[in-house]
């Protein structure tokens, strides 16, 4: 690094205008984070951070992570002042506005080296340790050779007051990241005001009780800056940061205030903070001579991607790596076709959690990118399989996460680790703790990563555990979230073909509600020769059973309760009323589906009744008003579970005469 | 206390054969916890907890909190043997079963003596934490002769391991509450196997960065548990008191094993066990002699009640005392009359946030017992009043907590307030960050407690900050909690409609989702004399204006898409199609009216169009689907809300065309 050191302020400076100018052009934002932590970001950029601007992709590159999303300015002023093709100058002075891509806060999807989406406090840091995790695991199958590199997180108060935080430190502590660092905006303010009116925590005790390395720095001063970096570089613990900075550094009046914490300076605190830092350049305008600092940055990173090069191109591993980085196409669906085939022969009754299991078997055999785990209830969600031995601090190289019991932290960290590459991971709860990771879960599916959520017990189907762990809205809830796949599949079959569908979309995150009870196997038939092609549940709903007796109605059912509605079909059709079975494993892939096949599957001159053990809201999509919806619309209870169903109507006995009374009414 | 200590044993292994006894006979249970917990739980019940089993609803009793839920035979066989009316020995061998009050996870709406429904982890000691939180803030208008007692919380390594430990403990620290104790199962086994497949975390040394009073006991030596307590007791500080436990203690060959912990030990174990532990009785008996001594236990505390009556009856604030714990009845809607008729003669274009905060001035006024706060977003949720001055270790008199970026913190700790008495807690975050703390919401719901959420910027409305902080599934989501009302206010009036409402309901929970952007006011014809009895949103959905040509068009619509739906008609109306405008700021109310008034609200002969900024899925049961839903099915963007309403189509030039054409069609 042949940077000289005074140049340092000057290129620190810059963040700071073009922060507080975007968002006064935009007449929102928070400058505060990205003017007190420019130095700190200034030295780690221009030193530290290995990456290389004209190759963002590249997949030994250091992964950066804002978790402190709100501060965006911070890294929209990095990737366009280091050279990265965009944001442009004339994107960053059309900070948050429509189709641009510097949104509010930093979007994974619009912006190379926006490594992940942040903004909901707390999961930048968790997912950088799903990042630091994927490295790891990958160092440990391809070498240093291949993969070596670091992820850093930039993380405010917020983000470490968060609830998350303790899981995501608890879990990069027990595994010994030694690649993480976590740079600390140690400002002590929060929206509400100085930190002292809600906290007294010591934060660093608290990292140092979950085993990390703790340094700290005052975050303006370059030189303690660094030695504070390489301290962490140095340590194998992953490790804290405390950057002292004062928030806003550089407007006169405001800073070290919430003043500037989320909202613009003010035109007058703005020209008085160009005075203070002795910037006389308009806004949007960098002098040649900074740009060509900042733009040195990356050279340190290029030579290293150059010489990556040379070593992947001269290694044996080449083809395996690229293999492992890439995506696997239809190979979760042929690792799957001899099971399948082998359920047709010989029909199995069991919980789908357990038939997820079975599928399990022969995908993560298959498919060396599958990590999965759970978070603490590894025998109960059936996620541990042969081939996925334990990833711990002692053995990199394994394919099973003991989460314990940190639901968020565990999503989070999937998240990371999907956006690193070269993972597909999955990861286990009790569906109704979806509710303790939901916004983790809405994060997969607004960065689009293929998060695969096993989430098991997925109704009063639970039985004695009661109302607090039987999911009644959690399915119907999770399928309005966009880009979200729900797969809640009848059987064994249907399980692993929803395993496959799950591993074939790689922009969309899945859940898997699964069953805790026993199941009857509801297919075979036909599915003796099943390949990939044949999956039936790609169409998110089809006709499992066909009406004997004209057909007057269609039941149609997800999960557990499909064989229900077989019954049901079954006394209609003794009594002389025909009715179909439809199995509707996605109700998203069921909607992409055109008009003409939805109309075929629930035709509109018949009585359409739906059952499922949770909310009916939502249903009368596909029923009508003048359907019948067969659900829970309140709390479960604690009892056998053949008990509840009873209660709550979910018998052929109760649906049958309601289905009747309609039809003659 | 005048027992025998070395009756303590016997005591505690009652305890232990019930709990075995009861899991076996229900063939599923938690067994481990409640055998190792014993010892401590029977020093705490005999010599420490204030209690009086024949007045369960006492004010001034201790609080017991069972956050380890799952071992909730621990509790049950507590409270039968102290004396408590329920549960019977019956009840007992009846656990887990249908409709019998020893559910799998304590119930606080099946049994008295359970404070609060447990089982989802981490969520009771921050139950706890509310519950002393409310105790001091009695306290500071009470005095010690009427409210002086304890919290105490039972936690496992799952409790402690959640996120939200961090948040709740953070705050307990922080707010010195001296009178929380958490007695901590340390076991070192999760359901995975031994703890340190998972963390390696120094528990006490995070407790003491969180500025907590640690204290550590052989959890079997019941000399060393009353030590720990009464250096707990002593101490001004929260207090953690670390019981080194051996789980399942007793049962000889599976204790200190994962295998005691969520299962049935097993005929031959138990068997087994009861040598070990001298046990030589039937399933489900208890000798006199034993039983005795546990009736005993609540004898210290029915003294205490005694004294505290005598204190209460001549108490010069026994009324208020009252009034203070007792539902406020019509009060909230008496004190919103003058600011709804100053609204109705001096219509405001406010945000309803801010049209919340002016409710709010009357109502805190009117309502001691109303707890603000919000979760580091003061200005932003508008939650604070001129009545409601900081809370804080320094005045605990206050009623403003600054919760801390501890959205789900904020929330448990809002239900233990609600469920201790005397505090109706209201909290804000952005309606995004529902998903932090859904699960806790969900228990508000559950256990019934008026918990109210001030969730603000509750659509693409917020603009900027763009899709990680705008709302899309969460209303309708939400709507999908049983017992949970979600209200979505229009305007200024509707507003404070809904919040009367909110307070008005003493055993379902509110979220009032509010808007960031200022909406002209709908209402105020008609409103000029409004009462209590007048309030149109009770109704759930009103028809806001009548169609002036033939109807043939019915709008509905919520919050901030009201004014949006007015601006449709009007634009219809000209083309010489009628059109009513109803506005439906609570869902759930609706569904509750009788068929008569739904249908004429939403009459079946005419097109039904939905507005509402969110997920569509849901809308289908008011509109059929022969209707139209105008709403959000993917996320959001960065840009400023007008840009983005007229972006996704919520401008009536983009609206109308559809309802025309669909009438034509």
């Amino acid at each position: 690094m042949s940077l000289d050191p005074s140049r340092l302020a000057p290129m620190a400076n810059a963040i700071r205008a073009l922060s507080m100018d975007a968002v006064q052009a935009a007449n929102s934002g928070h400058p505060g984070m990205p003017m007190g932590m420019a130095d700190v970001a200034t030295v780690l950029w221009s030193k530290y951070l290995k990456f290389d601007p004209g190759a963002p992709d590249w997949p030994d590159r250091d992964r950066f992570v804002l978790s402190a999303g709100h501060g965006s300015m911070l890294i929209y002023a990095l990737l366009h002042l280091s050279g990265y093709a965009a944001p442009t100058m004339d994107d960053i002075a059309n900070f948050r506005q429509i189709d641009r891509p510097c949104a509010g806060h930093p979007e994974n999807f619009l912006l190379d080296g926006v490594e992940c989406t942040t903004g909901p406090l707390g999961q930048g840091v968790a997912m950088a340790v799903g990042m630091a995790i994927a490295e790891r695991q990958l160092n440990a199958h391809f070498g240093d050779d291949l993969v070596n590199h670091r992820t850093w997180a930039v993380a405010g108060d917020g983000c470490l007051m968060e609830g998350i935080n303790h899981e995501a430190i608890g879990l990069a502590g027990h595994l010994k990241l030694g690649h993480l660092t976590v740079l600390w905006d140690d400002n002590n303010i929060t929206i509400d005001g100085s930190a002292d009116l809600s906290t007294s925590e010591d934060v660093k005790a608290r990292h140092v009780s979950a085993g990390w390395h703790v340094v700290s720095c005052d975050g303006h001063d370059t030189d303690a800056i660094s030695r504070a970096i390489e301290e962490a570089m140095a340590d194998d613990r992953p490790s804290l940061i405390a950057c002292k900075t004062i928030i806003g550094k550089g407007a006169p009046n405001k800073q070290g205030t919430s003043a500037t914490h989320g909202a613009p300076l003010g035109p007058d605190e703005i020209a008085a903070a160009r005075k203070m830092l002795g910037w006389d350049h308009e806004p949007f305008v960098v002098p040649d001579d900074i740009i060509a600092d900042w733009h040195g940055t990356g050279q340190r990173g290029a030579e290293a991607h150059s010489a990556w090069k040379s070593r992947f191109e001269n290694s044996a591993r080449m083809a395996e790596f690229e293999t492992r980085m890439g995506d696997p196409g239809d190979r979760a669906g042929r690792a799957i076709e001899d099971h399948i085939r082998s359920l047709a022969a010989d029909p199995q009754k069991v919980a789908t959690r357990k038939a997820s299991e079975m599928a399990l078997g022969p995908l993560t055999a298959a498919l060396p990118q599958m990590i999965g785990g759970s978070a603490d209830l590894t025998g109960s969600n059936n996620t541990k399989t042969p081939s996925t031995v334990p990833f711990s601090a002692d053995d990199y190289s394994g394919r099973y996460i003991y989460y314990g019991i940190r639901e968020f932290g565990m999503a989070a960290a999937m998240n990371g680790m999907a956006l690193h590459g070269g993972i597909i991971p999955y990861g286990g709860t009790f569906l109704i703790f979806s509710d303790y990771c939901r916004n983790a879960i809405r994060l997969s599916a607004l960065q689009e990563t293929r998060a695969i959520y096993v989430m098991t017990h997925d109704s009063i189907g639970l039985g004695e555990d009661g109302p607090t762990h039987q999911p009644v809205e959690q399915v119907m809830s999770l399928r309005l979230v966009p880009n979200l796949n729900v797969y809640r599949p009848c059987d064994a079959i249907e399980t692993a073909e929803c395993w496959a569908l799950s591993l074939q979309m790689p922009a969309t995150p899945s859940v898997l509600a699964l069953s805790r009870q026993g199941l009857p196997q509801m297919r075979g038939e036909g599915d003796a020769e099943w390949t990939s092609a044949s999956n039936r549940s790609a169409r998110g709903a089809y006709r499992l059973s066909v009406a004997s007796a004209g057909r007057k109605v269609v039941l149609v059912a997800t999960g557990s309760e499909v064989h229900l509605a077989a019954d049901v079909a079954a006394v209609l059709e003794q009594q002389g009323v025909g009715a179909d079975v439809v199995s509707m494993p996605c109700a998203e892939l069921f909607d992409a589906q055109d008009a003409e096949y939805r109309a075929d599957i629930l035709p509109a001159d018949v009585l359409k009744v739906s059952i499922e053990a949770g909310s009916t809201r939502g249903w009368e999509r596909y029923t009508g008003t003048e359907g019948i919806n067969i659900g829970l619309d309140r709390f479960g209870a604690s009892a056998p579970a053949g008990d509840l169903f009873s209660k709550f109507g979910f018998t052929a006995d109760a649906i049958v005469p309601k289905i009747i009374n309609k039809l003659n009414s």
